[in-house]
Parts: structure tokens; sequence; C-alpha cells
């Protein structure tokens, strides 16, 4: 019963407590988490449990109880009411996936829907671009390759720091955007989120502070959160982040952490000037934090970008990399790159939480980099992103959705929609269409009326006739 | 300099906090992850740090410096002491992998080692099959065949809860060990330690106390511990865990979760009896803690051994498998099988840790399970061990070894060795030979007579002439 109340509560998300414990257990007993009839804890032992005040809980828990969620029982306690299925609006039936569209805006839920369902066409807010835009094809022939090869190498674990040669074939790559990696500073992850978890685990303890873009990358704060870690957003401007908000931000909270997407940031795909690269460097010195540079969307950018990585020589640079956004999600290939010392450490982490990754991918993606291909790949990807930019922006902008600054590259558009964009998504949801509210990608979930919408997603005309109708 | 200090100390772990500290910093130079001349925290600021008094950090600085590891300098603090590499034992040379021998046993160095390396003939203290032993060429065809299909299902993310078909494969499988799952009750992870890392990272709370068995998988001890969470050992008997200091244990500790490896225990390939199992269960009722039992070794035993999961319906156990002992570590694909709803905490757990597993292992999986060789390629392995059990059983014992009780299956024997192991691995290691003192399998490290063998390694000839000469 507790176990599936075990919940983070972010205290500097903006939300009061009480909010989001409300949300919580509703969001629980929405999606039968909490069966109608179980008890809920004591309000004592809820409070002990998640550190907040009884007070906190009596309110959440009378609120709840107000909502129709939870039944008091005299000197029994609190219990998960028996509602009828179609006063909630969820199916009578199994639930099927995807999973069912819940009467109100609910972000964990939005998340979820972001990666279980395949990139469709009519998924503009996906983050991802749809199959027929990526290397199929070399995926199938790197793996037929390796079929052909002795697999022993495949039987046993391998290394914490991941398969050699991709090592070896990264440096190369990293030396091209000046960035001096040899093998041994570089520890393959699955994926960009799994760099994310262990940097945090590694350098971070519950009640310590982690910087953000804001808007950024949504999964993360959950992750965080989950780890008891506090997540603070620096407004991100054109060319960078807010030096001033920095600066106060930093001597306030003393992070540990700076999460930055340098170039191509996910939701505006704007990159940092080299100007605000050095200063962000500076402060990080300054305020003895460490700058995660998460550079996913590398693939993307046509090259001439300035990488914090490059200007610190990896000293208080930590850089993560990854291959799901330009050749293959499923891969689960992506990889950090820092000093010696901080690999090792790194490699540890990865061995108490996965022992190791699968060579599998990592000898996939490799063969594909090695051969020399992918540039190519990459090259058609950028063309057909930069075809569709020019004709999306006089389509929005004929809506009265503004794109500023318009990205001259990259896969993103982050669009004022002019309007509440929580109630757009629930509108758009009516229509089976997946579109990424502001919401979503700020710290506190403050609404927003902008969305992130893929520009990949957008050839689809029914992506279009739903903005166009505005889903009414 | 502070991060390679973030590591976790083991309250509970019988040696004093002190012990733990110089240990920890002595390796970190030892390995340079410290290097000569970098200063340490202040006394104060590694106390907080580490959350102990600053007079355990005083008695372990002053320690450090009487062992030649750190230097005083009136006035400026602690540093790390410049020392003759030859007079530290390690050579002066960059170290190539695997990584120098420390002088004494380091247990994190043998953990490290016991991954890093390939499981040569000579490593029989290694916990996996040699490559000739596992199924290679049904690994390559799986890699075949999955190359000839339609890669497109590669390119995006997965779903959090794993590759539908193979979870509907193990629904089939498990119902032959009478364990009822359906697929929304399995989430697919990185081998058993993702799942052993979800789950605690689900259920538990730093404080919380951990039981397992004594002796255990040591990465286990390892993973718990930098969670914050305390880890207490049950001993094992010949036919289970000892039920009266697990119901002592479970009262006195009010432990969240009780690992186990019902079949085949790691290290003594024992297993649980019915009437154990069940009393298990009624203590796990009775303490309200959940049993995670591991059952990594099922495809080694010949059947007929009973599940926790399997009495209990899946209500308080959460049933754990895998396939790196039976079909290809390097696969990385292992699975939690729980009820539906602790599923979906689990699957948005390793959606925060990892997004989605890849589906390139989870596919080659469920193509080998779904052709059906597999049952026969298990039939041989268990013929090999069966054959080559009684040997090497008589051959210890002509060296005075005991091997108490005498397993009927698994790869493993869990010897006493009648002299204290970890001296007689480190002997082992100057002959280039990987040992797996009783030491590591200790939830507190103590020291032992006992080691683990892998009989598959006892193959080797090598093997014998170190034991039969004791490394002298």
């Amino acid at each position: 019963m507790t176990d599936t109340l075990s919940f983070a509560l972010a205290r500097d998300a903006g939300a009061p407590l009480a909010d989001q414990i409300v949300r919580a257990v509703a969001a629980r007993v929405d999606e039968r988490l909490l069966r109608p009839g179980a008890r809920m804890p004591s309000i004592r032992r809820f409070a002990a449990s998640h550190g907040v005040s009884p007070f906190t809980v009596v309110a959440s828990y009378d609120r709840l109880v107000a909502q129709g969620y939870l039944e008091s029982r005299r000197g029994a306690g609190f219990f998960v009411r028996e509602r009828q299925a179609q006063a909630r609006g969820v199916p009578t039936a199994q639930p099927a996936q995807p999973a069912p569209v819940p009467a109100e805006l609910d972000i964990a839920w939005l998340v979820r829907s972001m990666f279980r369902q395949a990139p469709l066409g009519l998924a503009p807010g996906s983050g991802v671009l749809p199959a027929d835009w990526l290397d199929g094809p070399a995926v199938a022939n790197a793996l037929r390759a390796l079929s052909r090869q002795n697999c022993d190498g495949l039987l046993s674990y391998g290394s914490p720091h991941g398969f050699l040669p991709l090592r070896q074939q990264l440096q190369l790559t990293l030396a091209e955007l000046e960035i001096e990696a040899g093998p041994e500073q570089l520890v393959t992850t699955l994926g960009v989120t799994q760099a994310l978890d262990l940097v945090a685990r590694a350098f971070c303890q519950p009640g310590d502070t982690v910087l953000v873009d804001d808007p950024a990358w949504f999964l993360m704060f959950g992750s965080f959160a989950a780890m008891g870690l506090k997540v603070v957003g620096v407004p991100r401007l054109a060319d960078g982040p807010d030096l001033a908000r920095l600066a106060e931000l930093a001597a306030l909270h003393r992070p540990r952490l700076f999460v930055i997407n340098s170039v191509l940031h996910n939701p505006s795909s704007t990159s940092v000037s080299a100007a605000k690269a050095f200063q962000v460097l500076r402060l990080a010195e300054q305020h003895d934090f460490l700058v995660v540079e998460d550079d996913i969307y590398c693939g993307l950018h046509p090259g001439g970008a300035t990488r914090l990585a490059a200007l610190d020589g990896l000293r208080r640079v930590i850089y993560l990399g990854g291959f799901s956004k330009s050749m293959a999600a499923n891969l689960r290939v992506g990889f950090i790159a820092t000093s010696r010392e901080r690999a090792a450490l790194l490699a540890d982490r990865k061995m108490l939480a996965t022992l190791s990754t699968s060579d599998i991918g990592e000898r996939v993606v490799y063969k594909i980099l090695a051969e020399g291909h992918h540039r190519k790949h990459l090259d058609r990807v950028r063309g057909r992103l930069d075809a569709a930019r020019p004709g999306a922006l006089r389509r929005l902008e004929a809506l009265g959705m503004r794109v500023d600054p318009a990205p001259a590259a990259g896969m993103f558009l982050w669009v004022d929609a002019g309007t509440d964009t929580n109630a757009l998504t629930a509108r758009a949801m009516q229509h089976d269409l997946l579109l990424a509210p502001g919401s979503l990608f700020s710290p506190s979930q403050q609404p927003s009326t902008r969305m992130r919408l893929n520009l990949a997603a957008l050839q689809d005309p029914g992506v279009w006739r739903f903005l166009e109708g505005r889903g009414d």
C-alpha cells in the first residue's frame, strides 16, 4: 500500500506541497495504483515518510475527500473511495495501451505518453524524428555484419567503461568539436538519460540543488526530484542562460551541477554564444559547480558552434552525447566525456546500477560511425529540416503563433501559441494528437502559452488541420 | 577534488567508520584518483559531506598521515603526499588494463576485476560460464534474423515495460515454474543488477534496512550502500535462511526488503526447501517486508525447486530473472515480475533512470526462447556441470578442502579452504589467477576460510596447479 505512495515532492517546484500530494494521490487512484477500499497511511505516518508537516497532510487528505478520491471513516482513518468508473471518465474495460486520457491534463501521464507512444505523424510534441527520417538501413547493415562476426565477445560482461573501439572512435569525433578526450575519459551509457542519472548520483547528495535551463528537457526534472535534489531553473535567452540570474541563483543555492543544452537547446533549438559559454565557465569556477553539457542534438547542427567542454578542457565540464536523435533511439547508446578520474568514478557507479551496458548497441554505433556514411545521413536530415522550417514558420505566423527567436537549425520550434497550451494539449488529445505544452518544460510546471513542435511531424496535414481549427 | 571522495559509508557494516574512510581514501590515492599534492577537504567539510563526526575524520586523517598517504601542512590543511611509486608497489608507467594489483587485498579492486576481466580459464572466482559453454551460435543466429527484419521498431524508444513479445514469452516460461504473471506484470531491465537498483530505489528510502543472504552476491552490497541503505545479512543454511535469525533481524531492523536467491544460491548453489519458503513468506507477512526473489540461476536447475513467487502469487514477492548466466551476459537482459501496480511504478522508475532498455537484446532473447532450442542448450550445460562436479569435489577433498553441503546442481562450489582466503586470493593474483574469497560475499566483509569456485573454470589444469601448490 505505502509502496505506491513513494513519490518525491519537489520542494522548490513553485507548486505548494499540498497541491503536489493531492495531484500525486489522485493520479494513483485514477491509474488504479491505489485500489478502491485501500487504506491510506495515517496522517502521522504519511507526514513522516514524505518529510512534510502533518498539517500539510491533513489539508491534502481533506481536499482529496472533497474531490471524491478518499473517504474518512470515523476512528478508522482514510480510505480510497469506491467510485463509479464512468464518473471518472475512464473506460470500465481493462485499460489498453495507450493509457486512457485523464480528464485533466496530468504531466506524469503526458511524460509517459511521450515515450510510450511510437513517434507517429500525429505526435507534433514528440522529441524524436519519425522512423523514415532516421537511418534504418544502416542499423540493419550493422546488425547483419555483427551477426557474421565471432559473437564470443557478446557472451561475457563488457568493460564498465564501454566497448573500447567505440570509445576510440568517439575520441576522433570529439576531436572535431575541439574536445580532447581519450578512451579512458569516456564512459558509455544507456542514452543521455542514464548519463544524467549516473552523474547526479555520483556528484550530488539528497538536498543538493541542480540548476537547469528554463525551459529544459522535462524527464530530468522527475529524475532529479526522485533523488531528493532541488531543481532550479535558469532563464534561457536566445544566446544562452541569463547570466545575472545564473550568478544570483548560484550564490543563493550553491548548486552542485548546472545542466545545460549548449547547442540546439531543447525546446528552443538555440545555441549558446562563445562569449556566454566563457562567462558560464567563469561563474562555475567562482561558485564551484560542475557544468553538465548535454549535447544530444549535436548531429543536427551544421557545425561551428562552441562547446563548453572545448573551452574548459573537461576540467569542470562533464560532456554528454548520444545517438537517439540522429541514428536510432532504441539503440540506447549515449556517453559521458570527463576527466579520467571522474570517468573511473562514473564507471564504478555504472557498475553498481547496471553492471555494464550491452556491447551490441555500442558495436552497431561503432560500425555506423566508422563506415563514414553517417555524415551524409546527417546532411540529408539537416537538409530536410532546413527545407521544412521556412514554410512551417510562415504557416504558424499566419495562425498568429510567434516563434521568437526563429532557430536556424534543429528539429524543434518553440512556439508561442498565444493561448494556454495546457488547455490546447488537452483538446489535442481528444483528436489523438500529442502536443508538448510549455508547462512540461518548466522546472516548476508553470502554465505557459508556449509549446514545442517537431518540424518533421509538421509535414502531416492532420497536424495543421488541428492547429488551424484549434481543435474545435 | 571532493568528487572523487563521494563514497558511501556503510554504517552497519561491522567495520568502524574511520577504518572505512582510511581504506577508501587510501584506495583512491593508490588508484591515482587522488593525485599527489591534491588538497583534502577540511575536517569540518569532510565530516559534513559524509555525515560523520569531525573526530572520526581527525582520526582517519591522522592514520592516513601515519600510513604515508597524506601529509599535514601547518595552517594549510591536509594534502595527498608525494610518494615513490615503487614504494607503493604500483608500476610507474600508465596503468594498463587490467589495473595494477594493490599490495593489500582491496575488495573494491577485486569486484572491479571480477567484471572487467573476460572470464578466462584462469578465473576460478568468476561468476559466469566461459564463452565456449554458452550459446554463441544462437545469439549470432538471432542477430542475423533481426537484421533481416524491418528495423523501424529499433528507431524509436521502446515501451518502458519492455519488448512486448518477450514479455508474452516470459509469461509462458514463468507459468512452467507455476508463477502466474501477465505481460503487464513484467518489466525488462538491464540484467538483474538494474532490477535490484530499480526495486531498491522504488521501495526504500535512505536509512532503511535491506536484509540479504549471508553469504550473498557482493555487487548488491555496494549498490545498496551507495543508496544509503543498511545491509544486514541473514545466515544462509543448507535448506534456506536461518529462520530464527530472520525473525529476530526483521523485528529489530524492520527491513523494507529481503533479497534472497531461493534456487541455486550464489555462492553455495543450494536451494530453499518448500517448507522454509513458506515460513519466509509468513515472516514477510508478519513483519511487513517485501521478498525480492533473485532467480538468476534458474536455467541451471534441473527443475522441481520451489519458488517463493509461486507460493505467494506475486503479492509480497518481487521476482527477478535474467539470461546472463545461461545465454550471454552481454545481452544485459533481465526482468522483474510483480503485481501490476508495482510493475507500473517500476516502469516509471526505469523511465527516469534509463528511459527504456534497448529492444535489440530483448528481441535476441525472445527469438532464442521462442525457437525452443534453448532448453536443449541448458540440458547440455547442466550435463557438463554434472560431469565436472564429482571429480572436482574429490580433488578438493584430497587437498583437505571441504564443500559442505555439496551441491547437486549449479556452477558454484562454496569451498572451505581451511585457510584465510583473503591471503590465498592475494597470492593467486601474483599468478594472474582471480579467486573469489569468502569476505567478498559477506555483507560485513568478514575474512573467511571459504571461497567460491566456478566448476567450469576448474577444467583448467593451471587452477589445480595453483590450488595444489597453494600458490607458493
